[in-house]
């Protein structure tokens, strides 16, 4: 049985930079959704399908706001109502809109909702605030990833894979002993991982001080339906508030295109070496050789071996200590997903 | 639900000059076909399928007017006969035989009777005796698209597209303003438009004795099913019968090579600019940006869009006025698809 | 209905030069295998699927002779046992296991049982000894077909194809006037065709003392299931015993990948003109030509006329009087075929 998507949710639809005068059509939940921005400069999502003869309307062009379909010339406006027929009388026919997607610009993407548009609140986008803090540099892309994306979440969500996976760059033994609390806010996962009065680790130590004195070393990660995660990693002097440190957020972006491939956002902030090219080159060098060249053939591999299958569980993996979070996450995901199908049947 | 294709029709199975002696295998109807000329240049199709291992019969060759399979050297003549086996005692063995399809060459086509061979009667072919007439002259060729062949047939039978997806080339308000008559004829359809008394259009006008004289303007075009289109479009000095004037037929020939894929055979033939190759050049230049730049990628959006569905009224489209006479073609084909269906069933 | 692979039997898994200390994966009956070396020489082959997430192990890496897996570090053993798990308590999760496949190495290949083990017995082995032995030169290699193996087998046991599909190699009437005998002794199918006191063939004359002589010529077929086969051709002074004579193994073994994708082993080894590299080219070309030009283009046209079918008999084929063998050979697997899976449907 195939997973239904949670629908009721903001995905990241596209970086906002991406979304101009020119059409940006991306699949979204298998759905074609089709972007632009209006002539003040404001998003629009609308479905990329014209409900006549089903040509994509991102074959056409813009007239003011408006969608002109390139194949028979009806438009469209922002709401998703046929507003000109040239046809005949010009009577719009009954029927005749493409869907309308709510979307919220923030942090620098554009931020959809795939569900019922009278629920879609955007304070339930979660925190990114550092992605557009001054007192933080980020660097980040996007790729794409031809497996679930829920295989992709696992990822982000279990990082004792660097140890291996990563063995050239993250090298370290902080995950096998320091202490792992993992707890449930609503809907949200906090991880927490502590290692009290250690040595810097090589990728803060040069940004400290003084590099011989002991430091907290802190990886956090906090976790959304069904693919938000921001990973927090620092180090402050041993004892001292984590406020004081120095860190790098980690945000990970999980979009479904479709059950099979996903789009992924990544950027990592820093609030040191800020405005400093080398140390971006550093990390855009991880992200290329982390992100593509070892987590992206290793997640596709795994969705190779599971064939059409989608649903990890349902083929009995056997379970590992370092699961814990990857496994609740997939949790409260599936019971997410069953309280929507169940709330959109029993609706009238 | 699939639809059926029409069988007792007859269907364009390739451009004359292409069948010779050397194999020509089309898909039709999703059946293969082989093809070729016999010594005395008689064009022959039988099914490509060896019956004996499946061997595809191109893969063999011609003995006289024979065809040896290439595999185990099975002989098989024009009615499909097995007339030699080479092994063991050489006997013929019962049903050794390959199916054979009725053909007529007409028209610079060979035209293929894909239904119960006692029905082909060529004289339902319909008229398209333009393209063989010398005072015409005719350009054309032929294109595959990666669409459902009613999908094809729609373009065709809908000119208003022409205004958006043609507008750089077909700029007109023509068929915004002219009257549009659609007559069912037995099982074939004839649209009639005309626009009296008024400017000739840029395409006619340096054609004309006198330019500036008003004309009456035609635009008609005759379907038969499945996929067999002609366009007359012409101008004749305003009020003298159309027979005087200069005209072009379209002549539009779409056979299915399976659900999915459409082989579509294109010609314009004038009875102006006669043997002009700058009015060829012209025309061709139009087929090339029209139908393989414009149409094809449209064509092909609107099959990605619909998935694997064939059915476009299955899928609930909005209608236009300009929908009127492809919305008749498609009733038409599916009650002669349906007659069709129960008929074999009655059959004995 | 697909038909089920036969399991309890000894495929060809590689050739023995191709398995070492690097990773080698095959599909074998659609399961991932992964062989390598230990660090003895001993070759090994383990499933391919980490239990934990799915990763193919062959992303990880040798530790001495067992197999860490390159997404979360468990290793495993020959014996396909987790034997470290580097997270946590450290604990072996109970099921913590890859499949493991007996192999024997034997001819110059890895023989890989993939039914149940305690049935893998080496002896079953059919006998290939000329591969192995000193009096004969051996040349062969290894291909692709994209093609059922049942139609790579049909295609050996009928040698009848050469004279159409091979001609300009091949051509010969022997196989339309020789006495054919066939055999089965077992699961074995041993057909035999010998004409006496003829003319030596091209490819033996140069290699007879006296090519003017008349000699008794032979064509022997051994097959085991499901697609073990070896050719003897030869030549021996009239009225000679065949022990006497000049003779070529023509060694072919047959290993489906997938139902569609076959891996096929060849070699031809001949007791005269040894260690001649001349005559190693000829053979090589001759392989090219016959195997690769010409066989595999028929024979994955053959499958692909069938379409996704696999059972050529279910598509009810005329059967000729030089498909005895290959009917015949198809008829023995299906029983085994058959047998093995009421076995299984009656295990406890």
């Amino acid at each position: 049985m195939k997973m239904a998507f949670l629908r009721n949710t903001w995905y990241v639809a596209a970086r906002a930079q991406h979304v101009t005068r020119e059409f940006l059509v991306r699949d979204i939940l298998s759905e074609p959704v089709l972007m632009y921005r209006k002539e003040n400069g404001e998003a629009v999502a609308i479905g990329n399908r014209c409900p006549h003869r089903f040509a994509p309307l991102s074959m056409g062009k813009l007239v003011g706001d408006a969608v002109e379909c390139g194949y028979h010339g009806l438009q469209f406006d922002c709401s998703g109502a046929c507003v000109l027929n040239p046809h005949g009388d010009g009577k719009i026919p009954r029927n005749a809109a493409v869907k309308t997607y709510p979307i919220v610009e923030r942090y620098g993407f554009i931020w959809i909702w795939m569900g019922s548009p009278e629920k879609a609140d955007p304070s339930l986008i979660p925190e990114f605030s550092h992605l557009a803090d001054p007192k933080f540099t980020s660097v980040g892309d996007e790729m794409i990833q031809e497996a679930n994306y829920e295989l992709v979440v696992d990822n982000l969500m279990d990082l004792s894979h660097a140890m291996f996976l990563h063995a050239d760059y993250q090298k370290t033994d902080m995950f096998l002993t320091a202490k792992h609390d993992v707890e449930q806010i609503g809907n949200s996962l906090h991880s927490r991982r502590v290692v009290p009065g250690t040595k810097p680790p090589p990728s803060f130590k040069s940004s400290l001080e003084d590099p011989d004195q002991p430091v907290d070393y802190w990886l956090n990660v906090r976790w959304d339906a069904p693919g938000l995660c921001v990973l927090d990693i620092g180090v402050v002097s041993a004892g001292r508030p984590q406020e004081e440190g120095i860190r790098r957020y980690g945000t990970h972006l999980v979009t479904p295109e479709t059950e099979y491939r996903t789009r992924y956002y990544y950027a990592s902030s820093r609030n040191y070496r800020l405005n400093d090219k080398k140390a971006d080159e550093e990390l855009q060098k991880w992200q290329e050789v982390g992100f593509h060249q070892q987590d992206k053939p290793m997640i596709e591999a795994v969705q190779n071996m599971m064939g059409e299958a989608t649903d990890l569980l349902s083929m009995k993996p056997i379970l590992l200590s370092v699961d814990g979070a990857s496994i609740r996450a997939r949790r409260i995901l599936n019971q997410m997903v069953a309280a929507e199908q169940e709330e959109k049947q029993l609706a009238p």
